[in-house]
């Protein structure tokens, strides 16, 4: 995500340009254009994957639920047919191009429309973590989902609809727009718990021995964290309204029920978000104060050394000066006596340094 | 708590599943799977433990009032049976297995279902408070609490529910459930106690001596109320909604006055939190201070001690020349000429110094 | 205040005990166990100490307006008696022995309850401010007061109660309630003056010479406005349930008048406070800059004798060296061309650093 | 301002007294007890200043609008009388005496009551700003304002008020009063223009050399923005009561209209001064930042002088030793060898400096 | 942008003015004086450029829509009379002179006020962003819009105007208020994008090298995001008016929901610059971390230098000491054996700083 992460693809490009005019700004990550469709009731199943949507449009059974699921934002040809199909607003197409758009749930007279990041570990080792923008219409007896790039979070949807006995299988279509968000939503879990390590393996680095490369790690986090917020905030009052009555109806009581259970994670991940920062801009702390207690040990070194030995360094130069009449010079005990005398200066500072516990 | 503070079991296993397939995902803390009912009214009181759950519901007595508790939340097959027999709402079963769940008070048609934190002081000089999640179900002539370990800080409630002069006798249940969660908010002072003494005995430690654990200590402080915060905000809200009359109608005036009495605790608890970061990111401040005056004071030797040996190491130096024709080297006052011109030079320095209020 | 003012003797030990014991945990301050009754109408004026509880509460007069006062809460049977007497609910009683309840206006069907803390100056040159919980009731025709320890703001009141002439005497007794509030009030703008004389001095000190005290003085202020904020913001919303009207229709809508005036002031003394932090923040800024700005004015001095100093006594050095054939020592002029080498090192560093605007 | 601006005179002598007795505790600006009335209609306009308040009570017209003008707020027994004679409520006319009053609006059944802060620069070149406590009060068919001290910013609206084609003569009073709030709104621009210019000299001139007056004035330019502040806050709100109906009816609806743009004049005063504090703080952080740069450098060059004379000081010390068996001493080119090795020594640390960028 | 952002032309010299009086105190960028018209309807488009507003005014068709174009604030008496032919309050012809206004939507009984900044990038090359003041007049069949400058974004929406197929010609005269008004605001993305690409090169070169331009540059950044914050900030809340249903009814449902559109635009917008402001101020601190890291290792390279030398040179200094008994310099091995100590005294420092991981 790092650099990535606050490089918007603002819309400047389209300033002044009509509403309605389908234009992707976005980034291609596939060369598909192809579309799915899963069509279901309680006793059949059927799946078509083909790239004539004009076909996938005509095999959309009235009799049955219908999942239509689109890859590739930039088949801006193929999402005109489905919206002309659907009777989708314009504005809600230029919605679903926008792969910058915060989260939001938009109702309209016989559609509702959500729009949400959805994130993806890509490998095990990968240390990018993988989202994309997806976009749901729910309609009386279909929900057609668009997203950026191929694969999703929402296979374990797809295996348990082939499954007859499936609760998806005998509730209503507004059921599997219900599991598709709560899938979604669960996939930031992931995302979170691999913030809340890093940051505890960072904290253990800097106790450790604190260098600047953990700094730029902990600004690295911070940004993960700002982003995320920015991702997540929006998405829980997008999801409080399905928790209450729409104008549309398309929403059954029991499955508002459900969606205060998605209500509930959205408000948990925004609080661990929350916690994490506070977390992180401590981690910052920490690492400044390391690096001043380190540096303060290295001045108190540099100071006990000189302290010490400017003085007696300072004797020394004394009786290198070249004055013909240096009396002590000439002494037999001179030389012993300025050892012993230069002794006697360290052995009084030691303790002087002793005393103020300087170490 | 330290570490463990803000290391969430995040529900990442469970993405894509449906609602309502139990699965418990937090630490098991006990091999117990008995169950623990108290039977009453004004006249009787019963109480059995049983590893035999339908045994248990076999007793619950309708013309009684049953409190039955269960700990240990792994143990999904006991739960799954109390909530079919209770006919409770999948979703309710699951945030029962949520051990990270927020504090969060819901009302069904025909219970009402409370979940919060439960703070336990194991030993005397245990280091680490203790803690677990406990949630609480209200019926019409039932109370179920879920908690994750043995141990609670009920033992109090259930002396007095034996003794048939006691209030808890006298009163509906829902008398029983407002002492319950009393009870349980109560838990939470002597952790706010503890921490308000570890905030002392801090500063006074950082006024006398400030090093570097100290600022460990005060992260440490602060990570632990980031984490109280968190349990304790929520809990507000759950208890205002106790205060008011509810859909269902299972908390009586009388008992909705007592919950204001919560009420005011909790929001005392929050204040209290909101007091101690203060003065911990105070101590964090004083830390840094500290510091940096130590910092300050050795760097003001280091330069005295410099700044005045220098100059006369310096006409050492001179006097220490091989030149030929130096006509001081030769004088017979020079070497105590010398000597004069260096204390001048000291004498001088130091009046410079304490102009300047150096020393 | 200091050190007491965030060691809260929080309620861990009444855990799990039922509502309606009454223990106190505060500190006692007095062996009182007298209480005061000033009973009065537009006629009479009556006054009773006594340590007799019963024999005050049979003095109470049905057709005058009466006065109950309280000095000492560990007296729980004398408070015990007097809230069966005038039927007042447990939880009240409870509320007034817990010296640390945040200020609140609870309204009952038959009285009002107010609670909030009171301000005292106790000597002229006592560093510490006092202050007390107290606790007010107000009835049909009579008022309790609840103190902590002896003394109190109120004895203006008293002395015009006992004048016949004065608004007290000819208004109803809604009016004695919002004069007790009032003067309590009232006694929070001396310790806010006390406040912001301390932060005028120590800014003052600071600019004149920081030393480490001032920050320990900073600190210390912080803490205070800490506490004292969280004293007084409650306060706000319970005098602004006085300004409407009640159930309870204890209070006149005259009286209500009254209260908006009191309330003026709770807002004003915040927002006082509010500045106050900001100030005491910015004199911990101010202190570090001191501080720091002192630190670098040493470091400049030591930077600037070291390197006049080092070159030159390198110079020295250089002629001190015993090589048999260095020429420069046998000349004639050596050992004056030397010097006046160093001095002209000495001059061009000057230049150097005075363009530099080092000093 | 300066110092006066966090010096309140708060009201702690006035502590039990009851409300009502007029008490003045703020300073006294004026000799003055002269009275200033404007009489007006359309079409005639009549002066009275006069020493007599009864005298000008009396020439108050009940035909015509009336304007009272009193300057200096120690003549209680003025005020007294003409609240006597307007009917107006003891409270109010103690607000009108406390010269520390948030601004704020209050209807009553006959008059709405308006106090705010006017400021006003005295001379050219004078460092502080002036200001005084206006309060302002609309009857049916009068105006009376009572002001600190002499001088204000309304001498505009007494001349269009002798101009009998001025709007003014040709509206209601309300219309005058809203012109009275819109002139001292106005007022405060002038202020916050002085705090922006100032801003912006402060600004260059830390970057040009950032000495630790700079640091003093962005502290007092944030103690004049807080004071400023807390005067403006209230403020908004009390005009945006202006702009609904008050129950009073005493402001028409085309004179709300007009209030409507003193209350976005409010806004951007606010919004601006909250602009301020961000950048004063951002001064104080150039500051720290400035100071830390110059720092930075000074220990740059003492580094690279002392890295660079120490090790060929030592160099010289070696060959300054007196053993009597050193052969180089008695090599003929042994001086300048040790020469260049010094030179080399030198050239080596330029080298390593150099590649590190440290100059 | 830089410098002017924060020398707002208040408006201090109107103090006391009546309003009504139009007075411009914004800066003239233009000598034009000719006013622009578009007349169109489904069937017709006029353009008509004129130095004569009565003459545009008399062209102004009743039966098309009429879009007036002023550009040029100075031109006050131009203002004045479409102001009159228009019947638009002085307080509306005030605010279209105020170019420091505040974003803000107002609506009267016949017609709908807007104001908002417009920004536009001037050259490809220019540091400095261009922005100008634009007020929107929407009547029942007007548009009227005044602007600073010459040159707007809004060239793409009469290129449109003149096309009889666009929807502009199809729709009525609120659908091109829309288009205005989204033009405007997705000229604010251009902005933030030359801010989020200056945020990511300022962060990739304080990584690289930090030098104090960078610590400016930062200071730069963060007031034009001040700037800018207070630009769009109030526009949320004008466009969220837009969105409902006004009382003039002069926007249409279906345009109500393309501001929806325009609306979610300003929320984004709001929360990038919120995210902006979070990142350049943590660009600061990695300014200050960066510089700070530096200095440590400078500090480090001294300490080890002096640390290292100082010892030795003082075991030269002894040896250079001229007493007449010190038996070691007339040793055959006096010489290397000293140097063989100092040798000794160096490893042993090396071996104690490498332990304390110093370099
Ligand atoms: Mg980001
Ligand atoms: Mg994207
Ligand atoms: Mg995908
Ligand atoms: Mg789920
Ligand atoms: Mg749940
Ligand atoms: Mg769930
Ligand atoms: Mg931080
Ligand atoms: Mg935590
Ligand atoms: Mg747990
Ligand atoms: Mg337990
Ligand atoms: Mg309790
Ligand atoms: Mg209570
Ligand atoms: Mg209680
Ligand atoms: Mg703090
Ligand atoms: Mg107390
Ligand atoms: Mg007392
Ligand atoms: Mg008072
Ligand atoms: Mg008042
Ligand atoms: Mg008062
Ligand atoms: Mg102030
Ligand atoms: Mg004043
Ligand atoms: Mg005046
Ligand atoms: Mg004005
Ligand atoms: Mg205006
Ligand atoms: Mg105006
Ligand atoms: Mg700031
Ligand atoms: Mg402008
Ligand atoms: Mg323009
Ligand atoms: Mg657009
Ligand atoms: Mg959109
Ligand atoms: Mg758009």
């Amino acid at each position: 995500m790092k650099k990535k992460s606050h490089k918007h693809k603002l819309s400047s490009s389209k300033a002044g340009l009509p509403p309605g005019d389908l234009v992707y700004r976005g980034e291609v990550y596939t060369e598909n254009k192809s579309v799915n469709l899963l069509s279901f009731n309680t006793k059949s199943f059927e799946k078509i994957d083909s790239d004539n949507v004009e076909l996938i449009l005509k095999k959309v059974n009235p009799d049955s639920f219908n999942w239509i699921n689109l890859v590739g934002l930039h088949n801006t040809d193929v999402i005109s047919k489905i919206g002309y199909h659907f009777n989708i607003h314009p504005l809600v197409l230029e919605d679903v191009l926008n792969t910058e758009h915060r989260p939001k749930a938009e109702e309209s007279e016989s559609y509702l429309f959500f729009t949400l990041k959805m994130f993806k570990k890509q490998e095990i080792d990968s240390e990018e973590n993988d989202y994309e923008q997806v976009s749901i219409l729910l309609g009386k007896n279909y929900i057609i989902t668009f997203q950026e790039k191929e694969g999703d979070v929402l296979d374990t949807i797809r295996e348990k609809l082939a499954d007859e006995n499936s609760k998806l299988r005998k509730n209503n279509i507004d059921y599997l727009f219900y599991r598709i968000i709560d899938s979604i939503v669960d996939s930031y879990y992931k995302m979170i718990e691999d913030l809340g390590d890093k940051i505890e393996h960072l904290e253990d680095s800097i106790y450790l021995n604190a260098n600047s490369q953990h700094y730029k790690m902990a600004q690295d986090l911070r940004r993960e964290l700002i982003f995320l917020r920015k991702s997540v905030y929006p998405l829980r009052e997008a999801i409080a309204k399905m928790t209450k009555e729409n104008s549309t109806g398309l929403i059954s009581e029991d499955t508002q029920r459900y969606f205060t259970d998605v209500y509930d994670h959205s408000i948990h991940i925004i609080e661990t978000i929350e916690t994490y920062r506070d977390l992180t801009s401590g981690l910052m702390d920490l690492y400044m104060t390391s690096v001043s207690n380190k540096m303060n040990e290295i001045m108190k070194v540099l100071t006990i050394i000189s302290t010490i030995f400017i003085p007696i360094t300072f004797i020394a130069g004394i009786y290198g000066m070249n004055f013909k009449f240096m009396p002590e010079l000439n002494h037999r005990w001179g030389y012993p006596i300025a050892l012993f005398l230069m002794l006697g200066v360290v052995v009084v500072m030691l303790i002087f340094f002793k005393k103020r516990k300087w170490f």
